[in-house]
């Protein structure tokens, strides 16, 4: 993976934890991708398909201004030519999360086709074990 | 997005829940990609990185005779050139989740580069609706 890839990636990744943060719908439309498919998982919920449904449950969430403040604690990027996944940890309050963030290339951009987050039951775990209490489902 | 690449995908998918519900590790650790980066997360768990750790989970969990049967209750695909993402529920005993595929382009053949998986909170809501709960976090 080339250094400035990687760099690119993460910038974007960083810029999707700002949008959030500063609850700017604007910046976040910028970020997702608005010529391939796009997919949203917010914890709980069922997939959203395609930019409008995503960007209208964006509008609901980036308006709760009982939410709390987000911060993405670790990134890696992994690349797949003009693809990337990013993993990531999140803090949301006292909540420890899980996201994958899958970016696509748009010509010297990357945008946002995938976030897909999810509860992490033991955060304090290893990253390789399965949570304390048995959980595993699958 | 061509008909084959859909289908091809859609096989790929299948492929992968057939290895499940037949705790068959080798066509598990065949469909997984073996050049390409690969992460997988399962409900609950942080995410694994790197071939090694993803095959070393599936081995621990095709092995436990005590999981339930798995399902996979519908999937649709999202193509992004060589990648392709597949969206789909899963039934596993009487839980329902969402997962997300992700599969790279290897030759002919489409192999994984992701999964991740997470509890789904309100199977019967329409998907564009957060869970009846509330318990949106992100």
């Amino acid at each position: 993976m080339s250094e400035s890839d990687e760099r690119a990636v993460l910038d974007a990744n960083a810029r999707f934890y700002e949008a959030f943060g500063r609850r700017d719908l604007s910046a976040m439309s910028a970020l997702w991708h608005d010529t391939l498919p796009v997919v949203c998982i917010h914890p709980g919920w069922g997939a959203l398909e395609g930019r409008a449904r995503v960007l209208a449950s964006w509008r609901g969430i980036l308006a709760n201004d009982a939410a709390p403040p987000i911060r993405c604690l670790r990134a890696s990027v992994h690349l797949l030519g003009d693809v990337a996944m990013v993993v990531a940890h999140e803090a949301l309050g006292g909540a420890r999360l899980v996201a994958t963030n899958v970016f696509a290339r748009d010509g010297s951009a990357w945008r946002m086709v995938l976030h897909q987050a999810g509860p992490l039951a033991s955060p304090e775990d290893e990253d390789d074990a399965p949570p304390s209490d048995g959980g595993m489902l699958n």
